[in-house]
C-alpha cells in the first residue's frame, strides 16, 4: 500500500520540489476553512468531532488497558477530561524496536508514501485539529486553523520534500569502471542502500504543538526512522490526533503502527530525560525552553539534537515613509496570541532623538504614544480582540507581565478582557514598557508573552549594534528594521548576516515578521543561539539518514 | 579573480556533478605520475623541489620572524629539519578575524573559484607532494603520490562539489506572492544569502595528512569559512605545502591570505584543545584516535565536530570460489602501508569446521596457513615488499605488533626487511594471530598497524554475527566478506546495514577493501562509533553554512 500512496500524491510532492527549489508562495493545504476547501460544515463537524473527544479515554484505535494520564486545560476556561495510555519506556522502546525491522526495509518510496497519505488525512481533519488546537495552546480559532493546520501541514510536507530531495540523489547501483591502460577496467558493481538513523524523539511545546512538532516528525520519518512523539502535557491532543492517523496509515500499508508513537505524561514527569538517554533515541527534535534545550545538547549525546530555544526578537525603528502602516503592523505583531510566538517583537529600538516619517520628525515619546495608540485602537473592541489576542496559556505568561510592568515607565497596561463566548478564559492585552539601552539586563533575554519595550538609544547605528549583539549572545528568530535610509537597510542586511538572523524591512501591510511562510521563509537560521537549525533545509535533513553501500566485482 | 578562477573550472566541477549524481568511476587528477600526465621529468623535479625544502624554515611567503617549531622525521630514516611558525593563538584568531570579513562576504562562486584553483595548483605539485607524504607518513613513493596526491585532490574536489550543490539550490532571490480573493496579492521580494559558519579547525593525521585533511578543509573553504589546519607534529610538511599555495591563490584572487593558516606544534603541546575550545570556531574535522575524537565531541560543543575515529574491520571468510586470488587479495591488503590504514582489515572470521572452495574443503589450519604463505609471498622479495609496505610511521605501530604476539598462537611473525635505498628505515611484515572468538577483549578493539586475527567461530552465521556486534558496538570502516552462498551474501548486506558498514563482496582482483575511491564510495558511513560523518554526502557539507534572508514589499 505504501508505494500506491507514494504514486497518488507524487504530482502534490513535484510541486512541493519546484516550491523549495524556488522558495517563493506556494501551499499544498488550503488555510480558509470556507465550505469551497473543506466542504460544507466542516467547521461545525470538527466541533462535534472535537466534543466528542472529551472527558473519556483518547482510543489509539489499540487497547486502552493499563495507566492513563492527562489533565489538558483549554485556556479558554475548562477540563478537556481527556486520559492517554501512559507508556512504560521499556515495553514501549520494544516495540518501537520490532516495529523498526520492516519499516527501515521498506524505503524512500514506502517511508515518503506514508507521510504524504498522513497529511493528507491530518488535512482533512483541520476543523478537528482547529479546536484541539485552540482549546490546548489558548490560539484564537482562525489561528488554530490556520497555523495548527494547513500551514503545519505545509511545514510538515517541507519537511518531506527536503527528505526526499535529498535521498532521491543517492543512485541505489552504480557501474564503477576504472580504465586500466591496455588491460581490461576494473569493474565493480556498487549498491548504496539509505538507511534511517534509528528512533527520533519529537518534544513538543504547548504553543504551536503541530506547527513546531511536524518538522522532526515528517522529516525522521520520511527518512525511515520509528518516530516518538512527547507532546507537551498541556497540549497533548493535536499530537494524539495526528499520532492516531499516522498509525491509522501505517496499519493500511501493512505495517506495525509503533512505527509513529505517543508518549504522555503527567508535569514535571522525568520521561523526557529517560527517553532522550536510551541509546535507540539517535534524533531529537525539540522546542521549548533554553535550560531544557541545552540539557538535550549537552547529555543527549547518542543523538542528533535539533533545538529551537528562548531569543530576543527585534525592531529597530530609524525612519518611516508610512508610519501609521508601520504602527498598525507592528501593534498586531504584538498583539497576535498574546505575543506567545517565538517570532514576536519584544524590543523596539527608537533613538532619543526620535524619528523622521512622511508626516514629519516625530520625537521619542510621541513614538511610544502611537504604538500604545495603535495596540490600544486594535484591542478597543473586546470581541475582535479576542480573535487576534487568544487567551494566556499558562500563568507563566501573567507572572512576566507582572514582572515586566516594574522594569520602568509604562506606555501601556496590559489589560484584561473577558471573552465573549468563554468568560473563564483568560484574555491579555500586550504591555509596553519603556527602557533605556543601558538597561541591558532587563531587556536582552526573552520576555515570553505580550510584553515589549520601547528601548531609547542613542542613535540608529547603536539601535543595529545591540541588535547584532543580541542576536549573537541570545539569539533571536526575527529581526525587523523600519528605515528609510538604503544605507540603515544596508548596514541592517549586514547585521542580519552577522547575527544570523531572517531581517524584515519595513513591514505596513498585511505581512508581520511574526509569520514564517512554509516553502518560502526559512525559520531560523541554526546560526544564532535561538535554534541550531533551521525549518527546512538540507541540513535539517540530510543527516536523518546514512548511506550504506556493498560492492561486488561485475 | 576568484569569479575568473570560477569560471576556468566550471567544466570541471560540472563533471564533477554529474560524478556525485552517478557514483561510477571518475577521477579529475591522473593518478599515475607517467611524464604524459605530469611532463617530462616531474618526479625528478618534485624530488629536488622536495631536497629544497630541508633544513630550513618554510617558507610561506611572509616574515618568518618569531619562535619556530617542527621535528618532523621521516619515516625512511632521517630528520628533516624543516621549522614552521609557532602561532600565538590570540594573535591568529584575531588575524584569522580580520580576513574573513571580505572572504565572507565574497559569496560561493568566489568560494569555489579559489578552491578549484587551489587544487589544481597542488595537483600540479603532485610530484613534490609525493615526496613530502612519503617522508613523513612512511608510505612507499606509488602510494604516497596516489593516496596523497590525485585521491586525495579528488576527495577535496568532491567536497568541494558537494558544497556547491547544497548551495546552488538556495535561490538567491524570490517573489512571495500571495493571493488575496479579489483583493490585490500581497508580495513579498525575499533574499537569500548564504553565511558561514565561522572558523574551521582541521586536524591532521600522521598517515594520511592530505586524504583525509582535505575533506574538511576544503568543505569548509568552499562554504565561505576561513580554516585553520592544524597538521600531526609528525607529518606537518605535506599540509604546509597545501596551505601555502591555498594563501598564494587568496592572495592573487585579493583576499587576505589568512583565510588558511597552519598551525604547527610541538608534540603534546595542548593548542589543540585551546584552539578546539575558542567560541570562533565552528567546525572541527578530525582524524585519529578514540580517545581524542571523543573529547573533542564531549567539550568542543559550540562547533559541529565531525570525527574518524579508531574501528575494527573486518574479514568474512565462509566460502571461495577463486581462493587464490582471495589469499592474495587478502594478503595485499594486509601488508598495504604496513596495515597503517584506517581501512586496513583486521578480524578475519573463519569456522572452525573450514570452509569449501572451488579446489575442496579447507581446515581452518589449511585456511590460516594459506594467508600466512600468501603474505610470505607478496613480502618474500625485499626489493618488492617495501615498495607494498612502506615504512612504520612511529613506535605506537611496533609496540602494538609486540603486544599482539603475545595474544595467541603466531600464524606468521611479523619481519624485519632493510630498504634497499634506505637502510635507516623501519620496515616490518605483518603479524598473523590465531584467537578463538570467545577471546573477545582480544580482537574487539583497534590494532593499527600490520596486525591480523584469523578468529575460529562456530560458524559462519556466528561470524556475521560478531562482525555485526563488533560494528555497533566499536565501529569500523570496512567490512568484507567471501561467500559463495547467496543467503550468507545476503545476511552480509544486512549485518553491514545493522552495522552502517561499507561491504566488500568476493574481492579477488585488482581492488582492496582499503581502497575507498572519490567520486563512488563513501568513506565511513556516519552510522558507527568509527566516524560520526561519510566522506563525501550532502550531510558533511550542509551544516557548514546557513542561510539568512532578508524581505520587503514588492
Amino acid at each position: 500500500m505504501s508505494v500506491p500512496f507514494f504514486e497518488k500524491h507524487r504530482a502534490t510532492l513535484e510541486r512541493a520540489l519546484t516550491a523549495i527549489a524556488e522558495r517563493g508562495y506556494w501551499s499544498a493545504y488550503p488555510e480558509s476553512p470556507s465550505p469551497r476547501n473543506y466542504g460544507e460544515g466542516a467547521v461545525e463537524a470538527g466541533k462535534a468531532a472535537f466534543d466528542a473527544l472529551l472527558d473519556k479515554p483518547f482510543d489509539f484505535g489499540d487497547s486502552t488497558a493499563g495507566m492513563r494520564v492527562g489533565a489538558e486545560q483549554s485556556p479558554f476556561g475548562f477540563a478537556l477530561g481527556i486520559s492517554y495510555p501512559r507508556s512504560d519506556i521499556d515495553q514501549l522502546l520494544a516495540a518501537v524496536g520490532r516495529a523498526q525491522v520492516a519499516w527501515r526495509a521498506a524505503g524512500p518510496q514506502a517511508w515518503v508514501g506514508v507521510c504524504l497519505e498522513t497529511l493528507h488525512r491530518i488535512n482533512q481533519q483541520s476543523a478537528l485539529m482547529a479546536h484541539a488546537v485552540m482549546h490546548t495552546t489558548g490560539q484564537a480559532f482562525m489561528m488554530a486553523f490556520q497555523a495548527g493546520g494547513p500551514h503545519a501541514q505545509d511545514r510538515g510536507l517541507e519537511a518531506v520534500t527536503y527528505a526526499w530531495d535529498e535521498m532521491r540523489r543517492i543512485p541505489g547501483k552504480a557501474l564503477w569502471e576504472k580504465p586500466q591502460g591496455k588491460s581490461e577496467p576494473l569493474r565493480m558493481e556498487k549498491h548504496f542502500r539509505i538507511v534511517p538513523r534509528g528512533v527520533g524523539l519529537v518534544i513538543g511545546c504547548c504553543t504551536f504543538p503541530t506547527w513546531n512538532g511536524y518538522t522532526g516528525l515528517f522529516a525522521d520519518l520520511a527518512t525511515g526512522n520509528a518516530v516518538i512523539v512527547k507532546p507537551h502535557p498541556g497540549a497533548i491532543l493535536p499530537l494524539a490526533i495526528t499520532v492516531k492517523i499516522a498509525r491509522d496509515v501505517l496499519r493500511e500499508a501493512g505495517f506495525d503502527p509503533n512505527v509513529v508513537t505517543l508518549v504522555a505524561h503527567a508535569p514535571g514527569d522525568a520521561i523526557v530525560q529517560q527517553l532522550a538517554l536510551r541509546p535507540e533515541v539517535k534524533l531529537i527534535d525539540f522546542t521549548g525552553s533554553t535550560a531544557n534545550g541545552e540539557w538535550l545538547e549537552a547529555n543527549a549525546r547518542q543523538a542528533q539534537v535539533f533545538t529551537e530555544k528562548a531569543g530576543v526578537n527585534q525592531i529597530v525603528l530609524d525612519s518611516a515613509d508610512d508610519f501609521k502602516g508601520a504602527i498598525r503592523n507592528i501593534a498586531f505583531s504584538l498583539a497576535l496570541y498574546t505575543g506567545q510566538m517565538c517570532t514576536a517583537p519584544q524590543n523596539i529600538y527608537v533613538p532619543r532623538g526620535g524619528i523622521d516619517t512622511a508626516e514629519g520628525h516625530l520625537s521619542l515619546d510621541q513614538v511610544g504614544e502611537a504604538l500604545a495608540e495603535g495596540v490600544r485602537k486594535l484591542v478597543g473592541d473586546p470581541a475582535r480582540a479576542v480573535e487576534v489576542l487568544g487567551a494566556v496559556q499558562n500563568d507563566g505568561v501573567l507572572q512576566r507581565i507582572e514582572g515586566a510592568r516594574a522594569l520602568g515607565p509604562i506606555l501601556l497596561d496590559s489589560q484584561s478582557i473577558t471573552h465573549p463566548q468563554f468568560p473563564q478564559a483568560t484574555i491579555r492585552t500586550p504591555l509596553i514598557v519603556r527602557l533605556d539601552s543601558a538597561e541591558r539586563e532587563k531587556y536582552l533575554h526573552e520576555w515570553f508573552g505580550p510584553i515589549a519595550f520601547v528601548v531609547a538609544t542613542d542613535s540608529t547605528a547603536q539601535s543595529l549594534e545591540i541588535a547584532e549583539e543580541a542576536m549573537r549572545n541570545h539569539g533571536g528568530l526575527t529581526l525587523s528594521v523600519y528605515s528609510q535610509r538604503p544605507e540603515v537597510i544596508d548596514r541592517a542586511i549586514e547585521v542580519a548576516g552577522n547575527g544570523g538572523v531572517a531581517l524584515s524591512i519595513n513591514l505596513t501591510g498585511g505581512v508581520f515578521v511574526n509569520q514564517s511562510a512554509a516553502f518560502s521563509d526559512f525559520h531560523g537560521t541554526g546560526a544564532n543561539p535561538a535554534a541550531n537549525a533551521a525549518l527546512t533545509d538540507a541540513a535539517y535533513v540530510a543527516g536523518r539518514f546514512r548511506v550504506v553501500q556493498h560492492r561486488v566485482h561485475a
